[in-house]
């Protein structure tokens, strides 16, 4: 039977890969550390519950296609109060940030044209773009600088005649980087020197660690039709289950080419929207606290890491992720090692192994992702775990 | 700034295109006949909201990629009691049918590959097919023939070596037709000679009004790579806005290809799944009083549209819609007058005019679907309405 081009140039998610071999290290009475995904601990505010707890209607009917019209407003009413006015047509609900994002890829590229994008990334953005027989020309980044990648001529080396956008994460994940204004300005130029699409995938904004304040490439006037936004409220609220998340752009014609793809799949889940337009009015308290306590679990990992002989790991400005260049040969057979050999007191630690967060074969290969979504105890226990587990894989 | 060739292909919803002229007429305060949207008014059975207020974990974290364990079981014990054994593997849940023809689409052709499909069907078929760089070829039929479209000798004629898949709804959406077994199984059959994916789209299963039983394309043993069915809980149990439906088949290779979908999307809404899994433990009794409502509405419509001369109309066995040929040379401006210059008692009527449901140019001009998804009293008048609006309407 007859399986697409595009699917076999998928994968399967590298941050599940080794689940299998974690249930077995479970099934041992082995306790795992999990610094593997990015799912936040922080409770969801109960605004999002009381809101869907209290839905009235006896039918549970199909939302609008774009959206929910208190969603749209409450996504809109967030956004004025960072500067950036915006029309009801310039937003599109999705069904997280992830529907947002293959929406716009089947928008936009043609088999074989291409989406720049600094390397290491989210992985399953490759998902979207191979999906709509896209190409991903990788920017060159290193750790010994921290992963910024925010170089001019990088990005125009890899410009050509079929190049359509350029792919940023802002705050970075896996890297943590976050891009500094006048950086902010020069993709910004690039993206309209080149008539190309920016496209800045926000959904961390909030999670920013050096009083940088809520930074959105939609302030940015006089790109209007190139700047198109990513947001959701999975980080945000940590409300990651009820997957709500945003197309946001200004050009309406390409808004116009999505709302076909919003039509198709007739609309996102109702009692989810409903929550989420709730959560936008919460106190806004509630992101200095949990700011403060990712702050208190990245300078924490930062300070176990810097105790482990040989890592390369410059500090993170923003999101939960860090990566780092551990003194082994290959992350993912040092992952099975942790997972299949190695315990401490009957317990081991998972990460992302960095080679699936590049596009170029072969680098990343000693590189992992930490998630810093446990509490401050365990992410010191998760880290020594990971001297130890270094210590004991270079001694086979 | 590029737009793709696939986005630039699918169209804008033909049920939604009249949406501005609706506007304007209410404002003017005429009342209208909505027989255009397939939005149930059944109330959704309680079980579901009663579930979602119970959700207890502070938390609102990420479902598993192929969907909530509990809801996968409550799909295989609905499935094992009309007697289809399924695997856990067999069953990926998704965000309502549509993701799962999306996922299903991109999973399985190529640039240029061909699905064939009978002729008029879901206009959003086409969205999904485009999405993936797809080929429709339409299996003609005809209103005298009440839509009955399983005439092996007609689908033999469409294949050729870039024929995928063959792509049937069953009841079927727009046109209420129901195959007989031995039609389902010459499909299959047909399926199997020519090693094609035959994908059976059985949202309708429950809406049957002669006795036929529930019947799926998966009881058929020796075609188990073939057969992929696509169901939801949207219809079956009025929970349209829940957004939650099922990719199923025992094609492994293929299931594992979605799963890259699946994971790349990271997961469905968790809350609606969990309402979703407590929906399939509801008293049958819902089932039997739900299709005799929707039989009741059937015949009020089909008594009522014999009365306007010149309608030709064969009975639909299923789902809650049908087709019809009116005595008007075409629809959508019929359909622009009834909303812009018609009006009897300060009322007018809405359905979904027939072209776009045709992918074949110039065909379904004179048709139109009708959602028999209000009460008999209203459709009585909704009838009534149309018999007035395509005389005033011939008599321009």
């Amino acid at each position: 039977m007859h399986i697409s081009q595009k699917a076999q140039r998928c994968g399967l998610s590298p941050m599940r890969k080794f689940h299998p071999m974690a249930v077995e290290a479970k099934a041992r009475g082995t306790k795992i550390y999990h610094l593997n995904i990015g799912q936040p601990d922080i409770p969801t505010p109960p605004a999002f519950f009381d809101v869907v707890k209290n839905f009235a209607s006896p039918v549970l009917a199909y939302a609008e296609s774009p959206g929910v019209p208190t969603l749209i407003d409450a996504v809109r009413g967030y956004y004025a109060r960072l500067g950036v006015p915006l029309e009801q047509d310039d937003v599109l609900i999705s069904t997280g940030g992830s529907e947002a994002l293959m929406m716009l890829m089947l928008s936009i590229l043609d088999p074989g044209d291409e989406v720049i994008i600094p390397e290491p990334f989210y992985p399953n953005y490759s998902t979207f773009i191979y999906a709509a027989g896209g190409v991903i020309r990788p920017v060159p980044t290193r750790p010994e600088e921290g992963y910024r990648y925010a170089d001019r001529a990088k990005f125009e080396a890899l410009i050509n005649e079929r190049t359509r956008a350029l792919l940023i994460t802002n705050p970075g994940n896996p890297t943590g980087v976050i891009l500094r204004p006048e950086e902010m300005a020069m993709l910004k130029d690039v993206a309209r020197a080149h008539n190309l699409y920016l496209i800045s995938d926000e959904v961390y904004r909030e999670f920013t660690y050096g009083g940088e304040g809520l930074r959105t490439m939609l302030s940015f006037g006089d790109a209007a039709d190139n700047v198109v936004v990513v947001d959701s409220i999975s980080k945000r609220f940590s409300a990651c289950g009820a997957r709500v998340g945003a197309l946001i752009s200004r050009n309406r014609e390409l808004m116009q080419q999505c709302m076909k793809f919003c039509q198709g799949r007739l609309a996102v889940a109702t009692m989810d929207q409903v929550g989420a337009a709730a959560l936008y009015g919460i106190d806004p308290g509630y992101f200095d606290e949990t700011r403060e306590e990712y702050k208190r679990r990245r300078d924490t990992v930062m300070r176990c890491l810097k105790q482990i002989p040989g890592v390369i790991c410059e500090e993170p400005h923003g999101a939960f992720y860090l990566m780092a260049a551990l003194p082994i040969d290959d992350a993912d057979a040092f992952q099975a090692f942790l997972l299949q050999e190695f315990s401490d007191r009957g317990e081991t630690v998972m990460f992302a192994p960095g080679a699936s967060f590049y596009a170029t074969p072969g680098k990343g290969r000693n590189e992992i992702r930490i998630a810093y979504v446990l509490n401050c105890a365990d992410l010191e226990r998760a880290i020594e775990l990971l001297g130890k587990g270094i210590e004991a894989y270079n001694r086979r």
